[in-house]
């Protein structure tokens, strides 16, 4: 059986090596995903999860998408709709989609549409908004609600012109590539990638049919907005591993997310289950004024990106990360790659990292590896307040929890008998 | 005496480091430099040089800039202009100017006006056009002519009109702080830094008063033009340095450059005297076609990045580079910091490098430690064809030539006798 696992495991790396995910549109959530128009729902980060169970920032997200959508006219009536159970929820991994921290997404709401051309799947994931008050940490108040309306409004029109400019959409595999060169792992730091998009961007930008004012308002909001690309990058790796996973065989980690509670992880060869496991709490810096007390347990779809080999995966592209996560100097994010490489089969010649002395980033965690090292892996991930309101209140590194890989190695020993 | 030159070295560095040059205009280049409005006169880079002396490239470019202002119609016209000393020359180092390469700025050219807002100096550099055909490199012809007549008639009044919306113009330690956290080292490397330039510069060139072509032209422009930024640095590090220069003494390099010819040096309290040698010629890879033969030897001011202490100084900031100069991996590019270490006297806190476990940028080189060690200083450099007329042929790094430091370091002997 060896044999057989290490035939699929090298398709399964075949598959996300080359995936060619473009950047294409940006059109409401309720048109790319139709499940979203049939009822009022909401898209969440992580495995399925009940309103009640919902850690604050989550929580928070719903209260201000219900108010967003006009669903619900005052906070208060929306808390009344979701504790009686008027809203549904789903996971946005089942629908093709990610979200990053509570990952709450409505119909309205404009997501990122990214097309996989080598395997023609496709990928979505809403939009960042940016630092401060924003609904991804769970705030949700007037500021939040103006932004949201803007980016809908305003943004996502024009960036869906703009794109249509370009032949095919953006090859963000060529913009990833040289981002990685430049301290980006596309978690924590997307400054590098993000400045690229908007030079990309702009002439097109330039040229689209839209005010003078608008156009201002779209380069500022973009020029400002350090992990912008944090967003694109998740449709990215989700449009390849989804890819990788329809191979349907192996023991490649083909997903990472977490809801708040639960962290989750699906695998090549082992279909549509989840293996979970209680979420760690992030350890890292916070803003002056907030300490580890008030941090939220892990949460949000952005694992994806380690799933697929960058963020703290790849830690060693961004040494500038280490210290803003509270995570130590360049030897520690040499230590911190070299360990991640030994749960990983391969690595990616298209990520090639100057810094890991142009070694490519890691590619293919293997369950395998992870039980038997009892590595696993690292994520940096920013940290939610774990009340409803607040928002963002640092940024730090986590740990994936051992027993959702010990589950499903032990389902993977039911499927590939010795 | 080694007690003044300890002081005084200390007060050079301190100037080093305070100095916050701001991007503040693009003018006529007559309009900042008047000499350059009194007759038929160019800058030239290096040492000041004859036109019989010149190496091909900068031949090349004097034939440009002559057809450019239509003193000549045709370039054999020009050529006899030139051969018949109907044109003078200046250095671009005499009247607080650098240029690159060939470094041939004229009266109607535009130029980057660039102030040192601690010490309420000036300094200029003509603008980057980018890559291949460019008159920098050598190159006369008529895609340089459209577009030098481009840039002076369209981007220069453009970016000149954008700038004027900041407040005190753009704080260029801030930006450059960032990109050398992104793999720019500010002379062969400077894509991280023109990207968050340009995202600076978006936003106002969106609400300026020019015409949507225009705008679309401009924001092509400075979106693929990844070198734009190593003119903006050599400003930044000519208005520093030459307010450190202003000390008067002290053993610490405060400009060094390169005609093709002549490598010249100078020294902090040495005052107006150049110290020179013959130049080195760079190594290192050739564009398809072309190979060491075809190197026109070393030439442009663009060396002042490296007496600054970036460039080549800071490999180790832009370990891609080293691939691109051919000068190995990421353990090459620290072997060059560590070793330019050696020769300077003082780290630059305002520039942390990720990679360096966050040490600052080298600062101070000393003439003493240069002839001391046998170390000089390594110059990351793009390498010119040596006719007139071709251009860019390929990037490598070069030395500096040890004579010209021995020559000062008699000089600082007689003015500091033991």
């Amino acid at each position: 059986m060896n044999n057989t696992i290490a035939l699929a495991n090298e398709k399964v790396i075949e598959m996300i090596k080359s995936a060619r995910p473009f950047w294409q549109d940006v059109v409401p959530a309720g048109e790319a995903i139709p499940e979203l128009r049939e009822k009022k729902i909401l898209l969440h980060a992580g495995p399925p999860i009940a309103y009640a169970d919902m850690t604050g920032p989550m929580k928070g997200a719903c209260i201000g998408a219900l108010l967003f959508e006009g669903w619900a006219a005052t906070e208060q009536e929306a808390v009344n709709m979701l504790q009686s159970d008027q809203i549904a929820f789903k996971p946005c991994h089942y629908v093709g989609a990610v979200g990053p921290m509570g990952g709450i997404t409505s119909q309205s709401m404009p997501v990122l549409k990214v097309k996989n051309t080598t395997h023609g799947n496709f990928a979505y994931c809403n939009m960042n908004e940016g630092i401060g008050k924003v609904m991804r940490f769970g705030a949700y108040g007037e500021e939040v609600q103006t932004r949201l309306h803007w980016m809908k409004d305003v943004l996502a029109p024009a960036l869906s012109k703009a794109l249509k400019r370009f032949e095919e959409g953006i090859d963000l595999t060529a913009l990833m590539a040289q981002a990685i060169t430049m301290g980006d792992e596309f978690h924590q730091r997307n400054i590098a990638a993000s400045a690229l998009l908007l030079r990309t961007l702009s002439p097109e930008i330039a040229a689209i049919d839209i005010t003078d004012q608008e156009r201002v308002e779209i380069l500022s909001f973009l020029g400002k907005t350090d992990q912008f690309f944090l967003n694109v990058a998740m449709a990215y790796c989700k449009a390849a591993m989804d890819a990788a996973h329809t191979v349907g065989e192996g023991t490649i980690v083909t997903a990472m997310t977490r809801n708040g509670k639960e962290f989750a992880i699906r695998v090549s060869g082992l279909g549509d289950q989840w293996f979970t496991a209680p979420v760690n709490t992030p350890q890292g810096l916070f803003f002056t004024g907030y300490s580890q007390e008030d941090a939220n347990p892990d949460i949000g779809d952005s694992a994806i990106t380690e799933t697929f080999g960058v963020g703290g995966m790849t830690m060693i592209a961004a040494p500038g990360v280490t210290r803003f996560v509270g995570a130590g100097g360049f030897d520690d994010a040499l230590e911190i790659s070299n360990e991640m490489a030994e749960i990983c089969l391969s690595q990616n010649p298209a990520l090639s990292i100057p810094t890991w002395n142009f070694r490519g980033a890691c590619v293919g965690i293997d369950v395998r590896l992870v039980v038997e090292t009892g590595i696993t892996p690292l994520i940096n991930t920013g940290i939610a307040h774990k009340e409803p309101g607040i928002g963002q209140v640092g940024a730090g590194t986590v740990r994936a929890p051992l027993p959702c890989f010990e589950k499903a190695l032990l389902a993977l020993a039911q499927k590939y008998p010795a």
